[in-house]
């Protein structure tokens, strides 16, 4: 990708890395880390879900003995906004293979008290300890080479309509196929496809993974759909540490009833390997006429 | 389905009701109740853990202000046994449409102290308020009638080796295209399809559904590998309050990689509707030669 060429953010050294640090609060209190919400993570005013769960999974991978996570589970509560938070966590279980935590992502009302934002289950274990026996039959989703694919300087905005912070942090660049909402012509349907990298070139890892999950716009755009989409619930399993290189991300909706649609989120990197599966369930805009 | 004529067993009043109560352990304190694991729904040894995951989710119906579960995140710690249990519930968030709350699962250690088997993080929601808008692309799975495909009495078992107990209370005939590992020749495909029905004929309801989606013998069976593949995480989301008649259910394994599987499953009702999706991490079991 051109930007990686141009840039030479590192793993530990970059936006993103400095955006998602989490700091202890009490070195004689484990478990409860203090934490920025930074307004270059905003979608419109809000801010996005898969930063936040970098965020959290930062906490809970120095929490916790095991460094990667393995499949998160988050809940959100309430719509976080940029400022101060805290995140508590709990250790359930510690395992040789695996270990399970809890966290929990407050911010604070005017009067001081905290407000949960997210509530997260998740299990962590060794990326690097995992046989190498791989046995799937998926397929990397197809899509067109990066530079035919459409970034924001391409004119009719495949970002998100009225927001702009996060996508001069992420170097995104949609499948054609998948833009016709963008220019009024939704293609009707539930399908997302682009090629997703961190726009200082910083590499990907099993960290950025929890952000890449939710950081394309939503199936509902192309099913017609306007509006804001919250999630409900988003669980991302993390199935292999990504390859350098940019990543393949491919987003399918097959079910959008009773005002609730899932979205199905795959993770490809430049090795073919599947390095991160992601179901969210989200409450559908409501249709305008 | 044969069964359901026979048997009389309506939600309420059922085995799968009976075994699935929870009573409130201190009508003073809220959110505690007390449950029975029962041997009737082991595998092996173990509970199964879609029926724990149904007790769970009736506590949970109780203590939150909606009535139905639209997406349940579990996290299993330690293999339940039959016997007394105790689960915890917190309401962590309750809205117009939704409600979140946190459960877990205990059992006792000899001295006594609690062991915790599972944790949950759920949104509960009314699924007879939500609009019949239905916009799906997805199909329901290619099925051979209910008479053609093969159960527990039709010799090599699709039942779970080893098992009995859960397989005398539910009605599971298999695809025979899915159980050529009962016969040791395994398709090499990670797919497992069939018709579910709970043996006495009692209906499907949200709660039967939870249990529903972990029911079916493992993928991993037809991947060509025995043994047990326990569940590390399992995701439910419920779309649908399921139509009267025997449910259809497809579980497809895309990704085997580095020990870990996925298991999603897709449950559809008589009606042709996608009542439940799910999707769980497992961990493979070792190849043995």
């Amino acid at each position: 990708m051109a930007q990686v060429a141009q840039e030479s953010a590192t793993i530990g050294d970059s936006e993103f890395d400095r955006d998602t640090a989490v700091t202890l609060r009490d070195p004689h209190v484990p478990g409860v880390y203090e934490a920025q919400l930074c307004a270059g993570w905003t979608i419109i005013s809000a801010v996005n879900g898969g930063y936040l769960l970098a965020l959290i999974g930062r906490a809970l991978g120095d929490a916790l003995p095991h460094p990667d996570p393995f499949s998160v589970s988050a809940h959100y509560l309430s719509p976080s906004v940029p400022g101060p938070a805290v995140i508590r966590t709990e250790t359930l279980r510690t395992g040789r293979t695996l270990s399970t935590g809890q966290a929990s992502l407050f911010q604070y009302a005017e009067d001081g008290t905290e407000v949960e934002r997210i509530r997260v289950l998740a299990a962590y274990g060794d990326l690097d300890a995992l046989p190498d026996e791989v046995r799937t039959t998926a397929k990397p989703p197809t899509i067109p080479p990066y530079e035919h694919c459409l970034g924001p300087a391409d004119g009719p905005a495949p970002a998100i309509p009225g927001s702009s912070a996060i996508t001069d942090r992420l170097d995104i660049r949609l499948d054609p196929a998948t833009v016709g909402w963008a220019v009024g012509a939704p293609s009707g349907k539930g399908e997302m496809r682009g090629w997703f990298g961190l726009a200082d070139g910083r590499a990907a890892d099993p960290l950025s993974l929890l952000l890449t999950v939710d950081a394309l716009p939503p199936t509902s755009f192309e099913l017609g759909l306007k509006g804001w989409t919250p999630t409900v619930e988003l669980t991302t399993h993390v199935r292999c540490r990504p390859a350098p290189g940019p990543l393949r991300v491919a987003i399918t909706t097959r079910n959008l009833a009773g005002g609730f649609l899932e979205e199905d989120a795959e993770v490809w990197d430049s090795a073919d390997r599947l390095v991160a599966q992601s179901r969210q369930l989200a409450k559908a805009p409501l249709p305008r006429n």
